[in-house]
């Protein structure tokens, strides 16, 4: 049995789960079209969890995936703390804001038992992490729900670490994709590396079924990485213009613009690097600049919320990969079918 | 007339070139086998390059291929030479060699007069440029002589300026390459894309045939970068193992073992990024310090003889792509008529 038979799909394509830009309307419009949709829990708070899952559980009864990050909380530095905040100083000044009263709050958790407990009560078909695994009780909790546990890898050395780990099936991210790298091994950005020559090491390497993402953006480039062995993709970026999903109107000019053909690796946003189309912020701060990850995020808000709202995008994570030419303002259903070349 | 036509070669392989792995006899061996063998010029002077162009030419009535790199050579830079110097002395003592006495000089030199003139009488179906094109006089020379003309892009911007410039094809070269990145509009690495996602870009962007390269590594790989619309395919990493390129010992044995699966981008053996096996070099001194391109090069030479005779890679590039899966040690013909599949 296939990976797409054993998780009961129709298409052999996963939308890729991206917090920040999507919730659960773009997972339900993937699902009703016959590909997994999957909704990102990496930024929703319990209440929210809660809400969002009850919204997928209660409109589908297709398949889903749940997304997390396993990341490790940091301890808080003060020093670079400091520095950080000296470096966002002058744009906080130049839109009037003060930067003494924004907490240094945590951005974003780590699948926990609390979020397991959630999910114990919905039983989703998938689950995936990114950053690595929980620990062995936690995931134990998930394949005891019956979960098929997904996991991404930039390297055949993570593959082979997560297959070892009993993981379902293999991400294998390619250093085209967009959002957050999923490295945890290492934090030597030279071990990425492109969707072409990762996917077929991955392939040949571990004997879990292989997921491919990173670059892939329309029926022919579905075709192109299932042809090396890929048992289904992941498409994240495609997805960004569609309706269903909640990127902002800055991000999805930027999107449809010449803009998109230059994206960088930054850890600006959260203090992870991920990959978004190059703007002001990235252009103007050294990336070293950033505290761990997820503690970018907090001082960064409020400078984003505040560009925003002047309908500026300079200081937003303009998440995409590579490939945004696929990107298309049609309905998800239709972009998931064309996708699959349906 | 599709560009494998028109190049009239049975495959749809072009065995990239690779100065200082690879001579006369790999492309031959390339060419027998139906692809397009390739002699890279970049390294050789006047009478090598005189000699191996002739040795091409008496072995084989098919379409080959001869490449050039189209830099500005850069003015010395005394301060930086210095720099370099300090930076390399520590290993130059490590093997009691006096640096003093080493020249700086040149290490490659650009496509010139006397390079079209000796083209002229040997009259290439192919001639290949990295680094951009030569000025329109010495381009006009080389359409002149009846040979089509490819050059690589590594960005959408280069390849719609090289179409600009009447190339009859494009090679797109993916962030997954081994050897010199071929960028020239800017040197900003951040707008490198991985295969996967510049390919569909360049093949949608242009008019012209693209030839996809970086990563590709073996006939599945092949098939899956002409699905999205390749014309034809280069293949560099995977022949270095092949008995008729020139691959010394030490970086055949690092291509077969587990140290290929990690490479970066380095300036540090020629001034140019350029993909390689992390080796000591790589790792102890920093990417900065290199002078411009070629100028690296004669400082680096003495320290790499000195360990290459103590059976020691430390301080050779040991040029791979991201994908070394590829790599065989078989004959060129075997290997290139597999890569199609044959």
């Amino acid at each position: 049995m296939n990976l797409q038979q054993t998780l009961g799909v129709e298409l052999p394509i996963i939308q890729a789960p991206m917090a920040g830009v999507q919730g659960s309307a773009l997972a339900i419009a993937v699902c009703s079209a016959g590909g997994v949709g999957s909704l990102p829990c990496a930024m929703l708070d319990a209440a929210a969890m809660r809400h969002e899952l009850a919204v997928v559980r209660a409109a589908t009864n297709r398949p889903f995936n749940v997304n997390f990050f396993c990341h490790r909380v940091p301890v808080p530095d003060a020093a670079r703390d400091a520095a950080w905040r000296r470096a966002l100083a002058p744009y906080y000044r130049e839109f009037g804001l003060d930067i003494e009263g924004v907490p240094s709050g945590p951005g974003r958790v780590p699948f926990d038992a609390a979020a397991a407990e959630l999910l114990e009560k919905i039983r989703p078909a998938v689950v995936s992490f990114h950053f690595g695994l929980p620990d062995e009780t936690l995931l134990a909790r998930v394949r005891g729900m019956g979960a098929k546990v997904l996991a991404s890898a930039t390297t055949l050395d993570a593959a082979l670490w997560l297959e070892r780990r009993g993981v379902d099936a293999i991400i294998a991210q390619g250093l085209e994709a967009g959002g957050h790298r999923g490295h945890f091994l290492s934090d030597d950005l030279t071990r990425q590396s492109g969707t072409f020559a990762l996917l077929p090491q991955i392939v040949h390497g571990v004997h879990k079924p292989v997921i491919a993402a990173g670059g892939i953006a329309d029926a022919v480039g579905v075709a192109a990485a299932l042809a090396p062995g890929a048992a289904m993709v992941q498409v994240g970026t495609a997805y960004l213009l569609c309706p269903e999903a909640t990127t902002r109107p800055a991000h999805r000019e930027a999107l449809a613009s010449d803009a998109a053909r230059h994206t960088a690796l930054t850890r600006l946003f959260s203090g992870r690097p991920a990959r978004g189309i190059v703007n002001r912020l990235m252009r103007e701060v050294a990336d070293a600049t950033a505290p761990a990850f997820p503690l970018a995020t907090a001082v960064v808000g409020p400078l984003r919320a505040a560009a925003e709202a002047r309908g500026s995008s300079d200081f937003s994570p303009l998440w995409s990969g590579q490939n945004a030419s696929g990107c298309r303002a049609c309905s998800a259903t239709e972009l998931t079918r064309a996708l699959a070349g349906r």
